[in-house]
């Protein structure tokens, strides 16, 4: 049985990755939801406890005594038990390993300047060039997929691990009301509509933590319409 | 066959990943050297004839008509059909997967601060907090790995992806000079010493390209003492 260390659902976007993929796929496992603390170094030492990295996610496989310390990483060692993970036709899953990839190193002004923070809604005061070169680069990449696969998933007809990376992207544009094409658009909403991502959501609006910085974050370049969570 | 696009041999850290990687399993591939020019704007435009997000390295496997842009998805690429490219042992590759995909996603401090100039030697003028965080992040992760597989490599006895990954950290400590334990510089001077790390060393000296953007960012917090490459 897998144990996944994750953080606050409202605000972990990393975390979110394995959850549901874990979720979509219908592998148990036990969750451990450890909620930032005093800010992003304190809650670093915490992690510490069982993350070697001191950061989330981490899935620590009990029958094996192994410690999997990296959202991709955990998808990978899931991959090797379960082959839903990838596409099985080896095009698609180098596609879709190509582009889980490009969104583990990359899109830098997307997750700096438009942190998830599912419950609240804002309006982007502009736009910055590199915001706007990512999302070009989102709406080609996801159009591609969608287009070379077939959908109604980015490598296919069935929910993989590349949906699983761009699920919080999913939560950003919902926030942010970031502009993509129809054809995006489209995909956001299935992915929101995904019980996995309604069960998350609705868990994140429950949270009533509240952390500054990503508080702020969400701010930054944006002004608040809306927070949709539970008064704490 | 595999065809294999990277940049400069001198700046380009992540392409050699998969090419240091290729080279020491010594799995057969053509090369493609593609010079930056005029900045990574203009790079980026000339690569996305090959690379669909414009950035290398990038694989292309002609048998199979498939292009992987990035360089973990490569490494995991390249594992489907040769298993010398991760550990054996479940433990030791979890552990392999969690620490490369940390190097892809993290250490960003020591990327921006010491970025890749195999050629030259400087001396830092000081080291920030975050790369200081960086190399003591960098030090126990390689010390645990050392210690807990035996070495000489970071998984064990032999050399895998995780050293791939952190292959171009030798050099970046070789030209930053930048302090680490004495476990870890012995590990540094093995990599270093490897025949494929040799050989992109030497190709690198003779370059005569010379990237404006990557030299002032070498010297941005450091000062130069030696340049040892070819003059153009």
């Amino acid at each position: 049985m897998f144990d996944l260390y994750i953080a606050n659902k409202n605000y972990s976007s990393w975390s979110l990755r394995p959850w549901v993929l874990l979720k979509a796929l219908e592998i148990p496992f036990n969750e451990h939801l450890m909620p930032f603390e005093g800010g992003f170094g304190e809650s670093h030492t915490t992690f510490k406890r069982f993350s070697p990295s001191g950061l989330v996610p981490c899935l620590v496989d009990n029958d094996h005594n192994v410690a999997v310390w990296d959202s991709l990483a955990i998808v990978e060692y899931v991959a090797e038990t379960h082959p839903n993970v990838w596409p099985q036709a080896r095009e698609a899953r180098a596609w879709a390993r190509s582009a889980s990839a490009e969104m583990h190193s990359g899109f830098g002004a997307l997750r700096d300047e438009c942190s998830m923070n599912c419950g609240v809604r804002v309006a982007m005061n502009e736009l910055s060039p590199g915001l706007n070169s990512n999302l070009a680069r989102l709406d080609a990449l996801w159009q591609e997929g969608l287009a070379r696969f077939g959908g109604p998933f980015l490598a296919g007809e069935r929910f993989t691990a590349v949906d699983a990376f761009y699920a919080p992207v999913a939560f950003r544009i919902q926030t942010f009301n970031l502009p993509l094409s129809e054809a995006s658009l489209a995909y956001v909403q299935r992915l929101l509509a995904l019980p996995a991502m309604q069960e998350w959501y609705e868990a994140a609006l429950k949270e009533t933590w509240r952390e500054p910085m990503h508080e702020e974050e969400t701010v930054k370049h944006a002004t608040l319409l809306s927070d949709e969570r539970a008064i704490g």
